[in-house]
């Protein structure tokens, strides 16, 4: 019963696709057997940079959860919860922003890198530069003690562990655990294009719930390597985009190394190979579809899925928020309950 | 029933003095009558600049609202309310930054000065930048129309509005009203010694617990005229700390112009002047420190009034959260009661 906490999940800004699949969603399909699992529908954090689009942060919320679920994320083993719906997290992060300077999130380098990114430069949402503090919020909350992250986040773990030190030494007392990074081995899958990013602005991803002929055409359209004209001609692998998706997702390795060298031979056509990964992809992507289809009737039960795991991660968060005030020795009104039933300081008996 | 709302308050970090009776206290007993008004004991705030010292925050909760009841606010016409005890004040809070920008916070006059004046430097706490949008976060929650503020604070109020339209604009209708500033008539009181500030950390501040004694000793130490060597010279009332104090809290108009037409001419030493001002405040903080002392000897009293006060605000300030949250369209899972019987998404019937 003693599982380590593990703390996941995505902004809700768009619905996922295969590369989503491949970086994260597999990994958390196995960690529902060997970890307590909390998967986060980051829908405050996809307002740091989507203040001006709340309908699509609100209209996401749904789709990603239905992603979760059609995937195979159970429930029962794995905690789906809203972001926006733990006020926990929003108290947490405020108290924190007191414990980190202005200088200390302007350096964070992934913070500094997508400023860069989405072009904010000094006008960049406060919000957006404070996140680093909600991350830590979110983290700790959850105490959770593994962090799945992209390899260029780790250091928004090491924002949160200075965090928690500071928070325990004006504590006195370690109410708070460090986390650690866990950086997936596969990393980021390019775009169809070849583009370092896939994503649904880009117009250059595949969708866990793209259609059979979508699927085609995207394996049909995905770069290769320019200068393979003809078959008779070697192949490249790096930067070959087929190859690179079948590294993911092709399970018969053996076999694939094989075809590797065929291609840098020479005698391989792009459309061989096109058609192994296309194989691969509607095999997997099929019962996703099927399954996000079914889902999809009846969208009250992926609700109340939501809300049934916003409720338990509700009592975890509101418990931990609760455990900092006390050890920070912050006043606390006395235990009682409103008209509205709810209680003022919950969660320490 | 429909009187305009009032939002004030204090940071709990330290006991009251006859600075805060003279600027703020005794205007707050008139609004009770007038107004709808809202105390907020700013712990959360206080923070902001005290993250180091949490347990001063904490102990000065009970004193600012011993201050407060002693002076005579009337919890049944003022609702004294704990700010670290609303969470949709953080929630609000958290959303706000997103519709601000770091170079506009940091342009903000009041915060540029006030990091000035605190040392702070690069250094400056992330929570400390961007307490105007905390600010705005509780004018807004508590639905206030009218903010007393420091003539240097203003600034902050023009913040609240920017972010208001802001809100509204996105939001497509008018959820959130504009707040006006109102600046009190009689400016900041100066220290005893003359400077600008009165603080108890300063050593310069006559607190509204003072004894008799440290009454009598303060007024005796109180800057004057320096000038002013003997009975005989003419005396200056610009800049005299004793003739300030008069202004500020001397009833008898006429026969204190009458006094500083004599001091200004000669024949009036500044012995006379200070009883006069002794005995003023004497009588002033007499039936306050008494009130105190009483009222101190039941804290489960004053903690009852931070409570009870506290249910109401949380009532009003969350039921602004989801009018928010409805008018940007975000995700709002349906309404249901938690094991521990909260709500969820409340206040919307």
């Amino acid at each position: 019963m003693n599982k380590p906490v593990i703390l996941t999940g995505d902004r809700t800004t768009g619905p996922l696709h295969i590369g989503h699949y491949a970086g994260s969603l597999a990994n958390r399909l196995r960690y529902q057997d060997t970890h307590d699992q909390f998967l986060l529908l980051a829908d405050s954090q996809a307002l740091t940079d989507n203040a001006h689009d709340p309908d699509k942060v609100r209209r996401n919320v749904v789709e990603v959860a239905l992603d979760y679920l059609a995937v195979g994320i159970d429930p029962n083993r794995t905690t789906i919860c809203l972001q926006s719906h733990l006020p926990a997290l929003a108290e947490l992060s405020m108290l924190y922003l007191n414990f980190v300077t202005v200088a200390r999130l302007e350096r964070n380098p992934t913070i500094k890198e997508e400023i860069h990114a989405r072009g904010f430069g000094r006008d960049i949402p406060a919000g957006f530069l404070c996140y680093p503090a909600a991350q830590a919020a979110d983290i700790t909350a959850f105490k959770a003690t593994v962090v799945p992250v992209g390899d260029d986040q780790s250091p928004l773990i090491e924002q949160t562990n200075e965090i928690v030190r500071r928070i325990n030494a004006v504590a006195g007392v370690p109410v708070l655990a460090e986390a650690r990074a866990i950086i997936p081995e596969l990393g980021r899958l390019p775009g169809i294009d070849g583009k370092a990013k896939m994503s649904k602005s880009g117009g250059n991803a595949i969708p866990l719930s793209a259609s059979s002929d979508a699927i085609r055409a995207a394996v049909r359209a995905m770069f290769t390597d320019p200068n393979h004209l003809r078959i008779e001609d070697s192949g490249q692998i790096e930067g070959n985009v087929v190859f690179t998706y079948l590294d993911a997702f092709d399970q018969d390795r053996d076999d694939l190394e094989d075809l590797k060298a065929r291609y840098r031979h020479g005698g391989l056509g792009d459309g061989a190979v096109k058609a192994r990964l296309e194989d691969i992809l509607q095999a997997l992507i099929a019962p996703i579809r099927e399954e996000r289809e079914y889902l999809s009737k009846d969208i009250g039960q992926v609700i109340e899925v939501i809300r049934t795991g916003t409720e338990r991660a509700r009592e975890r968060t509101e418990l931990t928020k609760c455990q900092v005030v006390q050890a920070l020795g912050l006043f606390q009104l006395p235990l009682t309950r409103t008209k509205a039933g709810r209680s003022l300081s919950e969660g320490l008996a």
